[in-house]
């Protein structure tokens, strides 16, 4: 099978590299940055480098990995000069606006969740997409032979290939990521007027966590807030209103507030990627070393920690550690930490 | 010094170890719950149990640390059987509502930063304040020698007492810890109402962080909305404004994600508590072990870890971590991580 990868960055090369974990599959690679695209020839990400789209030849496969920006462009020049039967997809977080961009019939979108907090050719990675969930996004006028081509590809990347139309995919990646970044900024903002010049006093680590986050790559979320701009501002518009709800009623938030127990709860317990996971959350002394007891007893049981908080108190000398650890390891996880003389709270 | 505790909890029981830690200090404790004072007395977290208020005796300072709803009637009945010249502070989260709640003149509120991931007097301990910040917030009408006697109270705790009027106080914590509760919440409704009765798909780490404190103590929490309503509805109705002049400008968003980046920096890169820090960003893979090699690679330095964020990628294979250091000890963390082939981005 061959391959033609465009945009060799950090999600195209591992799409390159996790592709050619096969050895039937050969991949041409074509970036705008000439040096981006040099870099992926001598590091061997792909087998060979085109500065042209159309001297990529005989592909099965298009692959379209630019930025947000260039996506509708690129995805319409690969339609241009694919053969016939060829499919086009590419891994851009939003999809909508992105249903039209070929008339010829053969793209279907797609979007991987893997690799947003690293860029560049230098951290590709064949196995990026191990057990991902990557999204497809066909349209009742998607030729079935092209997306059960398109399917099996996505799973030869060792990726989890689930179909979602493309409008709920933007209200969903709207509502648990887009949002949450909107949100984190707005708290630095509101924290910033409200400090004046001064400097952030010891507030606990729960500021620090809300606003995580915040400010990040500021031209790449630019574009991705442009791109669903749509379902973001739904999104909006619905905090918005619950923000005046709350507002109105700050005197009687109980029963909010379990809501949002129960709600995070039922969100979270479910599996992030697999089982189901629980949150531990453990009192700890918070002195240098005592992380890596906690974590060497369960890594040494072979029980994975797929999250960690560290919350000190503002004393530096104590906090607690929250865990999150597949349901099925957590009786043990908290024999261990018992044993250890640690409180699970 | 004979010092009285009503309310004895994790603060309140704190407060008496921490206290009886200089030996000429003699603690009197009161609460509303039999148990609770039963367990006090018999943990010797206290001196003395008294049953009612009154029976308090020869007091020099008295804390009240009751939860919020009764602390203006615990502060009162206090302040009714205080001899001349006794002092009377609290522990509250909010203050300005407190401001009035002596008629004697003898109250001065308190809040110390510490100790709100637990709860309960088998929690408490003699080191909780050691190094936090107490706000103290005196008015114009405070007696100088009162507040000068509460001063060193607080710092006999190990604590360090920073003065700030009680409308300021509320403020700052409306927006550094009231609304990153409440846009938590708001953030698992909509992620709720945007999944349908779906399950929570691979989304990264972003929304769990966002969400940590979610639902967080409904009873608790619900006080603390209510105690700083004033302050609180001015931060909502700020957000209100800032998430509308947002949604109004999705297309070109940079330049505020850009000032937000700035902002998240110049706030958390001055200390939380002591000196600056900075965070590290390090690649690795996510497998049992890998953190604890980190945290014992830096521990073993030395290096303390003020602060951890453990980010796994969607395929729970690979991730990235956010580690605060002291800035001090930044340059010598980066080089034990690159020592260990892990990558700081």
């Amino acid at each position: 099978m061959r391959v033609a990868v465009l945009g060799v960055g950090l999600i195209g090369g591992s799409v390159a590299l996790a592709a050619r974990r096969r050895g039937d599959v050969h991949v041409t690679g074509w970036d705008r940055d000439p040096a981006v695209l040099a870099q992926a020839a001598d590091d061997g990400v792909v087998d060979l480098a085109v500065t042209q789209i159309a001297e990529a030849r005989d592909i099965d496969v298009w692959v379209v990995a630019v930025p947000l920006a260039a996506l509708a462009a690129t995805i319409a020049a690969a339609c241009a000069v694919a053969d016939d039967g060829a499919i086009v997809t590419d891994v851009g977080s939003t999809k909508h606006s992105l249903v039209g961009a070929c008339a010829a019939g053969c793209y279907i979108g797609g979007h991987p969740l893997a690799g947003a907090e690293t860029a560049g050719v230098a951290h590709a990675r064949a196995d990026l997409f191990d057990g991902a969930t990557w999204y497809l996004t066909p349209t009742p006028a998607s030729p079935g032979d092209l997306y059960e081509r398109l399917h099996r590809f996505v799973a030869s990347l060792r990726a989890i290939p689930v179909a979602i139309e493309a409008a709920a995919h933007d209200r969903l990646m709207a509502a648990v990521s887009h949002l949450p970044h909107v949100l984190a900024n707005v708290l630095v903002q509101q924290a910033a007027f409200a400090l004046g010049g001064d400097t952030l006093p010891a507030t606990g680590p729960s500021f620090r966590d809300a606003t995580r986050v915040a400010g990040a790559n500021p031209p790449l979320w630019a574009q991705i807030y442009a791109a669903n701009a749509p379902a973001l501002a739904a999104q909006l518009d619905a905090t918005i209103a619950q923000l005046q709800t709350v507002r109105d009623g700050l005197g009687d938030l109980e029963a909010w507030q379990q809501e949002a127990a129960d709600r995070r709860r039922a969100l979270l317990e479910v599996g992030l990627a697999g089982g189901p996971e629980q949150e531990l959350r453990v009192s700890v002394p918070n002195r240098p070393g005592v992380v890596a007891e906690l974590a060497l007893a369960l890594g040494h049981a072979g029980i994975n920690i797929s999250d960690m908080s560290l919350a000190p108190s503002t004393d530096l000398r104590t906090g607690v550690v929250g865990l999150w650890v597949a349901s099925a390891d957590a009786e043990r996880a908290r024999a261990l930490i018992t044993a250890k003389d640690l409180l699970v709270t």
